[in-house]
């Protein structure tokens, strides 16, 4: 086991300090937006009871979840007793009996489990934010990770529709904030899903219906189609076409041709969505958008199941696949015992941004600026000099430091090139001897020798004028 | 399963608004005081190999670690053919068969990874922080649970004493910044534990006579110095009542008392862990500190087998066990295959600094002061200019929130109350009407009915007078 050359499991990435930058950039972006909206911070655990977790992604989310071996004696003498180990899905019949806990998929479930525990503490409506990692045992592939961060943002205890208004807005100034332009937020209404598939006659299987119209980015159109066909969905060809043509179409002239199409029959439904759209497209219509671009989407369908109105999705053009999602869902805490507590969010997507804000060169000017300071070391006499110089700069707040060691001084100038240090200072016998310091310029290769207590004044002065 | 009443997993906490409050103010503090003295963010991922983690700990620490059930059908059926899962102790042996990934245990192994993995992209010496949460199985009990954060930092690449310095100055930097007072840093150095092993003949079984030692804040000094006598180390009770006067004496004292006990035979190892600490202490001295006391403690073993010099550990008088440990390592990246890189690194407890703080009262003055905005909403047509003013006060900065439904107007003003604004305004018909709106300050009730056009100056203008 020893000597063993180390690594990290797949799916999961360490961050070094060039890549925090831009993370940190984007949290702290995004917090002071969520912030200035009036949302505050939540934290939850990062393992969960497994059972709080179970059955609410599907059974493919099920066993997506990275579940924790119990401690101890987790094979105990009664579970061995009674349990046949070489009966067929050993695996998956083991797995409660062996492990209680699990790592989150989400953290739109956690929440519900932190606002049905503290229902009686908590003021409604309750605007939240939330950005920490969630882990889902994927497939590992570009841009899809094991181990993720997520950055939730979320208003429960109320069905206003003014909520769907402040996150398309908080959409709008986050993307404004981070710099990434281009982004395109597209709207829909699981209402008017329910009322085109009331039209189709699909209401009784309304969820395997929008799972297959869900796949419209893998398959297109024509995908979709086919396999709503094929399930024994009767979509008329017409009709189809008909809703294609309307999906290009801005949303005020869509409006008129849906409510026509949805006029059939008592699609009271559907109507329901178009008046929820018509209500909020009037009112982002109010104001310009600084960043984004806001389009209705009729083929946007979120696959989770628990979504009940408006759903968002964003994307950009150059990068597959969406940065930005969420929606409204009425009833996510009923299942822990909590029922009619409608709430609405949305979750960037941290990973993904930070990729094309880096591939757009956005994190360029966060680098660092070389106002930092290093004390060359010289070693004993010299180094007490050093020690106590070094000791009066942090003193009036100057970011300074010592090489930890009399290392050769071509080392110890390599390094505060690398570190990105804007000084190197000089104290070496002879500046010992004559009570000076000798202070380098990084960035030109100037060099001044001066008095030692005349040293922060010098830097103070550079550094002001500096670049 | 549905209609569950939820709970989370023992040893494993919620944070709301409040909590987040206060911690945040900790990582924040202690983020920039890091950054003031060069050291940069990394952050590994929650799961690491479980190869990695395991045999770092020891026995004790290896059961502690939360290991992962491998995602499919880990009971394959070749494990089931050839695994007795009747033997005894088959939980243990079965645990590498179904689990390769675990949850970290410290930040400092995953660092070493970290850095042996990275080696040739990194700058020595190389100065990191980090601040992650980790997991242990322990029992839970007050104070002790089983995800909790840790702020790390540590220099590595070095051996320069002057990094130990650096520490020291952070420590008291930290806790100065963070207003926690009557903090007392304790320093050793684990050359000095050698060299006095040494003097008892103890250095072959060096490990065990410090294990022993590492227990004196729970048996105190007469415990163990019996449990040394019953494992048969040579302690003669003349010397250890020696050892025992000079940990009461400040350094200075000490030192040549030291320096005496030690003279005999020759003990090169305890005279150059003093030399160290003669040399830091001298530094350490050089200033006063700002908040903290540094005393010497000859008897501070601190348990982890890789600690090779210099060892911290600080407490308070209010809170019993440390809220601050660290220690130099030369070795610690070798078991990975990279030997002879020397490292130093200090790590802050923040959930037992913020249980400090909290019960000191530190957070109080961290509340929100009220500057918020609440729009009281009425529905209809005043709720469209209500809608229109918000964005208005949006766009000139101010933090103003509509309430999402046109609720009855107590149940606003109660949220308007416990969500902590500053202002409630009103546009009802009658606003509505002679275009103008109702400002209320909720702090003293005091109202004031003015055009709406006037109402951003107004804002603008009690906000900056505001207390």
């Amino acid at each position: 086991m020893s000597k063993q050359k180390p690594t990290i499991p797949q799916g999961t990435r360490d961050f070094g300090p060039a890549e925090m930058l831009g993370r940190e950039y984007i949290f702290d972006t995004l917090r002071r937006v969520f912030k200035r909206y009036g949302y505050q911070p939540i934290e939850t655990p990062c393992i969960e009871q497994l059972s709080v977790l179970t059955g609410k992604y599907g059974e493919e989310g099920d066993r997506l979840i990275f579940k924790i071996v119990n401690s101890g004696d987790y094979l105990d003498a009664p579970l061995k007793a009674n349990f046949d180990f070489h009966q067929a899905g050993a695996s998956l019949k083991l797995l409660p009996l062996i492990s209680e806990k699990a790592l989150r998929y989400d953290l739109t479930v956690p929440f519900a489990r932190y606002v049905v525990m503290n229902q009686h503490l908590l003021t409604f409506p309750f605007k939240r934010y939330q950005i920490q990692p969630v882990w889902r045992a994927d497939r590992p592939q570009k841009g899809r990770y094991r181990e993720f961060y997520q950055c939730d943002v979320d208003v429960v205890g109320s069905n206003g529709l003014l909520s769907e208004l402040e996150l398309v807005r908080i959409c709008d100034e986050g993307f404004q904030q981070l710099g990434l332009d281009g982004v395109t937020l597209r709207l829909n209404n699981r209402k008017l899903l329910e009322g085109i598939a009331t039209h189709f006659c699909a209401a009784d299987r309304f969820v395997e219906f929008i799972t297959i119209l869900d796949k419209m980015d893998k398959v297109g159109e024509d995908g979709v189609f086919k396999e709503w066909e094929e399930k024994g969905f009767s979509v008329d060809a017409t009709t189809f076409a008909q809703l294609k043509a309307i999906s290009a179409l801005p949303f005020q002239e869509a409006l008129p041709q849906l409510r026509t199409l949805l006029a059939a029959g008592d699609n009271v439904i559907g109507n329901q969505g178009l008046d929820e759209l018509e209500t909020l497209f009037g009112w982002i219509g109010m104001r310009e958008t600084s960043s984004i671009q806001i389009a209705l989407d009729i083929f946007l369908a979120r696959g989770l199941g628990y979504y009940t109105g408006t759903i968002f999705e964003a994307g950009t053009h150059d990068f597959r696949g969406s940065i930005l999602g969420g929606g409204r869902y009425d009833n996510l805490t009923g299942v822990f015992g909590l029922p009619g507590v409608s709430g609405v969010g949305i979750s960037f997507g941290a990973d993904r941004i930070y990729d094309i804000l880096r591939d757009r060169g956005i994190f360029e000017k966060l680098k660092n600026v070389g106002q930092k300071v290093l004390l060359i070391n010289f070693g004993d006499a010299a180094q007490l000099k050093t020690v106590e110089i070094w000791m009066d700069l942090l003193a009036h707040g100057i970011a300074a430091e010592v090489y930890p060691e009399a290392a050769k001084p071509a080392k110890q100038f390599k390094y505060a090139d690398q570190a990105g240090f804007g000084f190197a200072i000089v104290i070496g016998d002879q500046e010992l001897a004559e009570g000076t310091c000798n202070v380098k310029l990084l960035s030109t290769g100037h060099q001044d020798t001066m008095p030692q207590a005349a040293l922060i004044d010098y830097l103070k002065l550079t550094m002001a004028v500096a670049p």
